[in-house]
């Protein structure tokens, strides 16, 4: 941390800033320039103490952080790339990951017969939603436990590892016997009693972006769940702007920004992001040339009469037409699906 | 709400809409323009149902809400404002309330000379944080189940209503025996399963927005509470923007949108959204000449030793003086402390 | 467009809406619902009104404009895809179009190596700055009309299409004689005066992304353009968003909205977006994936050393490696560049 | 400016950053902590490089400003307040300023009942659009010319200050014969050349923040400004975020920012952000009571027949009621208008 004393800060203010970050046991080394004192405070931890802690000592006009406020995911802590193993499927290697399957569960035909549909188009993890997080509460919630025995049927019958959101830390018994994937939704990104149940379960997390977090955020939360012991996939699903022809503004260069500063996968979610099917395969293709390690997609055999986001899933022959698409685009980039 | 077909939809295209809006016993008129045709789909309870409903059907150019989508929250729902009552303090009528205390209780001895101090200066309830939310997992996490038992022991010996924030669901038991009014925070705002059970609690919750929320969908959260029976009050405490100088941008027109379209008590958080104490007054200043019906500030004996927050808390002699700042503004439109 | 009245609202107010509309020689329709009215106001010149004229009579709740406000622009009034003939380079065809070249012409060597190199790797038009719009007025300025003079020359010598910023109505004469395609750049997307003035000038313009513009406000620019007869490009740069660890957020989303919306040809500026030289190839696959028409991109011989938007400008081996990833991924979608 | 290397940088490439700090003639300072070596580069003209100028260099992790960068309007630059002479009112000083008038010059008529009526209320410079920014080319673009000699006869005949909008240097000598005060619009905050032209041109300015810039940013526009030998008057008039039931978002925190950071004066514009005459009252309320040097306020003698933002424009009763409140609140603050 840097800290840049008021023009005219006597030495006893300095003084006091020197001896706070020595009580931390910091670095400490003074800058005198010709009109002011610039302290520097170095030492690997300095990302774990606020810089309130300094800006509000007298004589302090501002208090700059050089170290990232995140360590266990950050790229220095460890430099090489993290796999995460899905249920036998991994995420984060040479192979691009599809996750695709319906927006909630609505019934064992409909979760099938989709399961079966993205699984024979190259999909190999199948997402599901068993209890939904609704803006409104006279929407669909999800058929709740229903929607998760659902799941573990499927993921029996199928072989095939499944994915679901889990919403509150009470749900956790229930969505870890079920799923090989625990699902962190955007809203509750920065929900830590969540993040702490989830990454002491075992289970791996996806974890979504905040509709309002910056990638440092985002990386903080991952924090969270890395100290409790989880493993963690990133998930860009778009970012609340100004804009308003999108639902959110898919910020495609986090996954470069993310691969750069961390060591943890990144997948891109296009489908709430876009918030309509015709903008949904656009992005998927984008987000696989901008180098995401897979993607999440909603896939409804019926989108018209879908019982939550219908707008933006997509049906079979855009799904499968889509995934012949981004494999060709992986390979350009030495990947594939 | 409003459909608009694309030009050259054909009549089984609309009918299909029609048929729709019928299905949810929804009025239903046709404008035949001389390119396009536009279905007006009415009735009270159109609020209920999502756009996503008629925007997937084939042949649907733009569905368009003129509704707001929230119902319970709304001013033409209940006309009269609501008056919320916190341990025997009135929020919403004549008088504003000041809520102050610790952001985070530290010690008896803080809490108690905090309280006292804030008090004797014309606060009316206290707050302090039992369970903190921290961007990071190395910070302060706050005391827990005793600051709730501090926070408890000071209603009862200083007889005056006391507020702290629920992060959990599970917290929900402790909480309503110790405090008056539960706060859900800003990163909580759509953690419907905590809105739910808030608001099947009894006591009245203070909602604060969300960092990416609109106006209308902090309203529509609010509509969960009331839904399950909850007594709101709104609090605006700055919402996500490009700006750096501050850590939220404090959005002050929300106190006026929200009494036009609500019945709802609106309070205003200026420590937050400044994030720096010597621009709390102005801010705190500026939410009374706007209209609200109070307002929640962190006050710290020593702020330069805060656990938390430090640098946006006040100290005593500020927030003696702000008090009396505030009182006089609130006199001018015929209000007081 | 759509007026809702307040429930309640008098016969009179009502009419005062119907003949204001029909003043407009709009189509009126009255929509009798249970508990309130709203009419309906059709006519395929809707666009050119503002919502205000009907939202500012009394008993009016509401105003939605259903028709989008801009037209010349508009998919409707345009249905197939417009082909922008620049110097000879045809821009919204099946072949993409790569634009490159360095930030600011600092002399005619950097230039002319930067020019050649480009074109040898495959790109078709060469960007170069000479009045540059700089945040600070103790920046770099550009070379001015000796930059200018320095384009003319070298698209004279290699027969090549050049492209550079123009700032203010009074360079335009000067700007038609020495490029083939005059940029606005996004800090004057909305400077009217300007728009105007090139729209005349006979020159097709490439049309920057205003930082806070939406889309909808981007294609009401380029109307500005089209009335005064000009050929416009958009260009997607990257909106002001709350992340900060990129200079602005690319919004892709905008390339497939634009594609659907309008018949005008989207390209991409990946590196304005981005801000540094390593997230650059990553968004460039990604706007080609998109669908985008083509790109621009700076390049510099020696980044290090270059007088402005060093960090950002790609050096000969990575531009033409990038190059070659960027066609295969449009060979994949059935275009080439 | 402070220089983090990458862990493991060599020395060369550290000597390398101090070279290019020396070439500066910056001061340097070379801070080695256990992992990582953190150069500090000093010295009061720091402010006028670009942080590029270090980034790019091999072996550099990052590089973060300390001095903001903007000089001529900074408080460190010239601590005490500015004050800026409009014709003989000043702005700054204990006295607010209220600035009022049509949104356009419409009609003498108009013009001359509106300025009667607001200087009896307590306005002391009256306001008027002679050349519009409309978003829309089918829009009033404003009287021009006419509009212009219109204010000249006015500011004769009543001896009363008046201000109009710049769009355009080549509007220049008319607007400086015309005018006291030249407003700079949002839209071309960061026109330079207009910036540079209205800063030599020996009249005040009003240059109203851009509604995608910082505080820093608009600071910086006002170098450009004070650079040319310039006067400024800062004006906030809201920011574009993705709150819509709001036009755009008023950031009242930049009053205190402003204040603190900067000698210059700040005046707040709560129409354009409102975008709803009903929410402009609290909002100008607010801004007082923050701390504002005064306001400019649209007012027409019939808004419903306005003919550009009429639903922003207070009527002739409203604006006298809200004097009386204003001036109410500035005596708390010590202040009056």
């Amino acid at each position: 941390m840097i800290v840049e004393m008021d023009r005219g800060a006597s030495e006893e203010q300095i003084q006091a800033v020197v001896s706070r970050a020595e009580s931390y046991h910091f670095g400490v080394q003074l800058n005198r320039g010709t009109d002011k004192v610039v302290v520097a405070i170095l030492g690997g931890d300095t990302s774990r103490v606020s810089t309130e802690v300094f800006a509000v000592l007298p004589g302090v006009a501002s208090v700059t952080r050089i170290m990232r406020p995140y360590k266990l995911a950050s790229r220095e802590f460890h430099s090489r790339p993290s796999l995460v193993d899905v249920g036998g499927v991994v995420v984060g290697g040479e192979r691009l990951v599809m996750i695709a399957g319906p927006c909630a569960v609505e019934s064992r035909e409909q979760l099938e017969q989709t399961a079966d549909y993205v699984l024979s188009a190259g999909a190999r993890i199948v997402r599901g939603g068993a209890y939904k997080p609704r803006t409104s509460p006279f929407s669909f919630q999800g058929l709740g436990d229903e929607g998760l025995d659902l799941l573990a049927e499927l993921r029996s019958t199928r072989r095939v590892p499944v994915t679901s959101e889990i919403m509150d830390a009470y749900q956790l018994d229930a969505m870890v016997d079920a799923v090989d994937l625990l699902q962190v939704g955007a809203r509750n990104m920065q929900n830590f009693t969540l993040l702490r149940a989830v990454g002491q379960s075992g289970k791996p997390c996806l974890l979504k972006r905040g509709l309002a977090a910056t990638v440092t955020e985002w990386l903080q939360a991952a924090d969270y769940l890395l100290a409790s012991g989880g493993q963690v996939i990133m998930c860009e699903r778009g970012i609340r702007t100004f804009e308003d022809s999108t639902r959110f503004t898919l910020d495609l260069s986090s996954v470069a920004v993310i691969k750069q500063n961390s060591h943890l996968p990144v997948i891109v979610d296009p489908s709430h992001a876009a918030g309509h099917h015709r903008l949904v395969p656009s992005l998927a293709r984008a987000a696989v040339a901008a180098g995401a390690d897979g993607l999440i997609v909603e896939v409804h055999p019926d989108p018209q009469n879908a019982l939550s986001d219908s707008l933006q899933s997509l049906d079979f022959p855009s799904f499968g037409h889509l995934m012949q698409e981004l494999d060709a685009i992986a390979k350009v980039l030495g990947r594939s699906f």
